[in-house]
């Protein structure tokens, strides 16, 4: 597959690169990232059997997908790793005993170091002594100071970095302004928008592009997009995200992911049109690997994830309401949320 | 609630339309069309029980609703009354059980008629002996010249109009031109784009909502948009309409409708402005009433209908598939609509 890539017709390749600002073309800076292991582990502790995370390590590779973050590189003594499985630590060996040597070259690895949660001076190796290719910064933004020192360490140990700033749901626009400034002169080479409590709407999330990615070019760095499914609009504002400018996005195997999930990784590579991506091993990920574990689960759209969404709250309450049993208990759900 | 809305504080509502382009305003011309009965006729044959509709013509009337759609108005020549429900025909008289003299101010009743499926001179009576409002036509390409004189025989007897022209996304550009040149010149009040595969992205939907309110102005009409959620962007396309200049929204409660079904009604309305418009009964609408029927009508986002959206077909192939048990047989449907 790799050899017919490079050996595709030069001309054909420059025809569809001079069509990039156009439907029918492509844009060749696009990066997919695969975060169905490290989101969807909100969902259950982390707690994933080896055979799923190789099936979606196997999906990402296959379908030539750029980036897959296997999980959280949190601290374990703030997370007992008697309650939490494998990946919400993402020791370096665990990752090795999946991949092995990573026979995909075209997928980079990443995982998601979170300020105040991360032993970030010791868990994080040197990048030549690790699988790992990206660290990728979570961060509120009354911890940026720290997010700077972290991303200062990765990029000193050698790792592709990117920041993503949480919750900007219900950031003043003064203090984002603040925060961007910060970033573009960061050691951070994407800055990512967001949409942590799946609230913002396409011409919010249009209007903030926007400013992300002008921060973002005065700092020569790339904008990505998280989006998450309350309102039916993961997959809808990571596509808005390419027309403005980001070039990282975000995505997960049938949208597994807290809460209402995230961008469906099969409708976004059913859509990107660069030839460099299939979608079949994504689809039989999702029927052999996936979809059984939804009952179990349980994320995806659902009423009260819709209502927090559309009230701009952390989906906490929401999912409470949906793990006690309660998921179709639509009117007491938002009686309490409004009351 | 009426009285409240007209008694409204005059300088508030001035400066609620003054900021009508603005996200935090609200556009005084948008309507919304709930057509739950007409669409979701498709998975069970129009056959709802007396008590589903009163509850779905409760929930439009009190969330302030501009319009509601009862079903097809289906000859039964060629549609049989002992395989199809009551709202495959929509009798005035069927209506009028349901609605009595209908207490909501605020709601028209609208009902479909199939260009070369309805009796129109005969089964539609003069506006004045009805308790129907408005009359769309639905209409393929090559059906514009009876949906013409369908149009104009609605005018005539007193009635609103509007056009659905449908499968847009399998015609060529220079017929829809001519389409829409005469549908400017008709008797319909609105024209309406219709995403009848659910394959059309935003871009597109932008591009083409464009041209149709191009074509609209020029004839003094109106702009709708009818979408379908194959690929989650029922309610994306829906409100990116708006952006574009569609005043017309169509939505279903619980996104009820065929295969994937449509813009859901309850996200919809949480995100319009406009005070005149309520949440709350619609919520109540999708707990006791319609999610009770979602095991036996079996609506909503499945992986054959993204593929069949993605593939850009018509959604048959996929609601077989999903008919007959095989909803997950994902990698199956995938491969035979592919190869």
């Amino acid at each position: 597959m790799k050899t017919k890539r490079k050996t595709m017709n030069a001309k054909a390749k420059t025809v569809a690169q001079a069509q990039s600002s156009k439907w029918v073309g492509y844009r060749q800076n696009i990066k997919v990232l695969d975060c169905t292991i490290r989101d969807g582990g909100l969902t259950n502790n982390s707690h994933f059997s080896d055979e799923i995370v190789r099936a979606v390590y196997d999906a990402a590779g296959l379908s030539g997908v750029d980036y897959m973050e296997f999980g959280y590189k949190n601290s374990e003594k703030i997370y007992s790793p008697s309650q939490y499985g494998a990946w919400r630590f993402s020791k370096d060996d665990d990752i090795k005993r999946i991949i092995g040597d990573n026979k995909y070259e075209s997928l980079k690895i990443t995982v998601m170091a979170d300020a105040e949660k991360c032993d970030y001076k010791k868990d994080i190796l040197p990048k030549e002594q690790s699988p790992i290719d990206m660290i990728r910064v979570a961060t509120y933004i009354h911890q940026i100071p720290l997010a700077l020192d972290m991303l200062k360490d990765a990029k000193d140990k050698g790792y592709e970095t990117g920041i993503n700033l949480m919750a900007i749901s219900t950031i003043r626009e003064r203090e984002l302004d603040e925060a961007l400034e910060l970033l573009a002169e960061s050691e951070s080479e994407v800055i990512y928008l967001v949409d942590s409590f799946g609230s913002l709407y396409g011409e919010q999330i249009n209007y903030l592009l926007r400013k992300y990615v002008k921060y973002a070019r005065q700092g020569g760095k790339e904008v990505g997009v998280h989006a998450h499914n309350n309102m039916q609009l993961a997959f809808a504002n990571t596509i808005d995200g390419i027309l403005n400018g980001a070039t990282f996005l975000d995505a997960t195997v049938a949208g597994l992911g807290r809460g209402a999930g995230n961008c469906p990784m099969e409708i976004l590579l059913g859509f990107l049109h660069n030839p460099k991506y299939s979608l079949r091993p994504v689809l039989e990920c999702i029927e052999k690997h996936i979809e059984p574990l939804r009952k179990d689960l349980g994320w995806g759209f659902a009423y009260p994830y819709m209502i927090s969404g559309l009230l701009n709250r952390h989906p906490k309450s929401a999912i409470e309401q949906c793990e006690s049993g309660k998921r179709d208990n639509i009117l007491e759900f938002y009686d309490s949320m409004t009351s």
